[in-house]
């Protein structure tokens, strides 16, 4: 039998895969509120505010177990900075919900369903991207197709603003539209940087 | 006598610190600019100036440093990024002063100086945080409280955001408030992110 | 004859300076399509935005490479970041263009065309300096002179943001122009971000 005299704390890719899947449960909770009512949106955006709290406390795990941990699968600071780019995922996604229901926007433009949308697809890569980190396995493909959703959320909102910029005659309305619809392009790419760095990651280590 | 071949340049410990001792006197400052009719203002404004000129002096010797020192206590990376992150906390507070006079905000919301004031605390904190860098103690608790200092930031800023499109009908009037409020929002956000590097470093010399 | 064993991969400065001089090619478009009228800044924007791509498809292959290079002229991290650095520049300088067309902002101030004087100059000394990355001299004026422009930049920007909320009544028109000459900013902060990568390189490597 041979012995590994420094076996390295795999658990951090559990931890990691954890806190990413709070993005798809955040993801898909803001869908939900965009076709909610107000009062059906204030309780969603509730459990949103939740799933952000449940995903800083799953980066704080991962900063805390990296301060007493003495062997890491991979950099250090690769490991607490890919934490909180996936925790920065999080925050404009709530952020995103959060506003919608401070601004009152009842209706939205259809194309804001669209950003939503890539970012659920964003969230369920990136999810499923995680434990690959453990084999380094498989991810050209994840980094590719974030990259490219990123590209497609870009399009989306240059139209949108086009869009809102042309339909919308109130100022203040188009202040708070606009909030909302850049706050999700933060989102996509927040998703973006993290799929860059996983790629960097993923060269360090091959 | 043991000798020491490679003497670490302590230095920059003090340089850190300088840095970060003009982030409390522009806090400071920018709190005292709240609280100024017009002219007051603008003299104090110009104070603001001065001390983010003086940090930006700051910063350069410490790269300037960087660039004729051999050994360094830390990460060459880590003590360049922490020059630059602590001269962002000065650039954005300078901003935030300089737009309230440039926009003639006369009166801004009392929530204004709640942000300002989480500000002044993170400047305190941060400065007297960065001596401990020498030991690498004592530096958990700053971190912790910074990070709630920003938290709390955040939540003042929403709040801030929708009172002023509750009460202000005036479109111009809000985008220059809006911005003066985001502004102060990201020097809370760079307090933050000092915090962060801090807590990185030491983790890695722990 | 001395063999070298590990010849390290030159070609890195190639596809350094390759990146950098689609930003001089960029910044003069912009600086074209601003002098354009409406039917020619469209066929501007469109070239921008092919330039645009040219630089990604650069960035792609510096990543490409990192991949299937064992030793590396400088640290991977380092590549990787400087790669991503030029991109930024080209990203919002591009925003900037399709945002002018999107938004038909027929006439702009005249500090808008001060503003991208200064992104051509600053794509200018990029471009020089990318090749000086090989012997990693001459590298500090470089950097001294792009901290410079970033400070006009950063001046030019203020008094712009000053004088449109003095003369411009409708907030609609404002929001427009704000947003254009915020993300010329943008810009002018990338080419600042990229200088400063040099300049930390150049230190590691001195």
């Amino acid at each position: 039998m041979r012995l590994r005299l420094t076996p390295r704390d795999t658990s951090f890719f559990d931890l990691l895969a954890d806190s990413a899947s709070h993005l798809v449960v955040g993801a898909n909770l803001l869908s939900e509120l965009l076709g909610a009512d107000r009062a059906g949106r204030k309780a969603i955006a509730k459990k949103l505010a939740d799933v952000e709290h449940a995903a800083d406390e799953a980066t704080h795990s991962i900063m805390r177990r990296l301060n007493s941990t003495f062997v890491t699968p991979f950099d250090r600071d690769d490991i607490s900075g890919l934490a909180s780019a996936l925790d920065d995922c999080m925050d404009f996604m709530e952020e995103a919900g959060d506003l919608i229901v401070l601004y009152k926007l009842d209706e939205l433009p259809a194309r804001v369903s669209d950003q939503i949308q890539v970012l659920q697809r964003c969230a369920e890569l990136t999810a499923d991207a995680m434990p690959h980190l453990r084999s380094m396995g498989d991810l050209t493909d994840y980094w590719v197709e974030v990259n490219s959703l990123e590209n497609q959320a870009d399009k989306i909102h240059r139209k949108l603003l086009a869009q809102m910029f042309d339909e919308i005659a109130d100022p203040i309305q188009l202040m708070k539209l606009k909030e909302v619809v850049e706050t999700l392009e933060l989102a996509a790419d927040a998703f973006e940087t993290v799929a860059n760095m996983v790629e960097t990651i993923a060269l360090k280590e091959s």
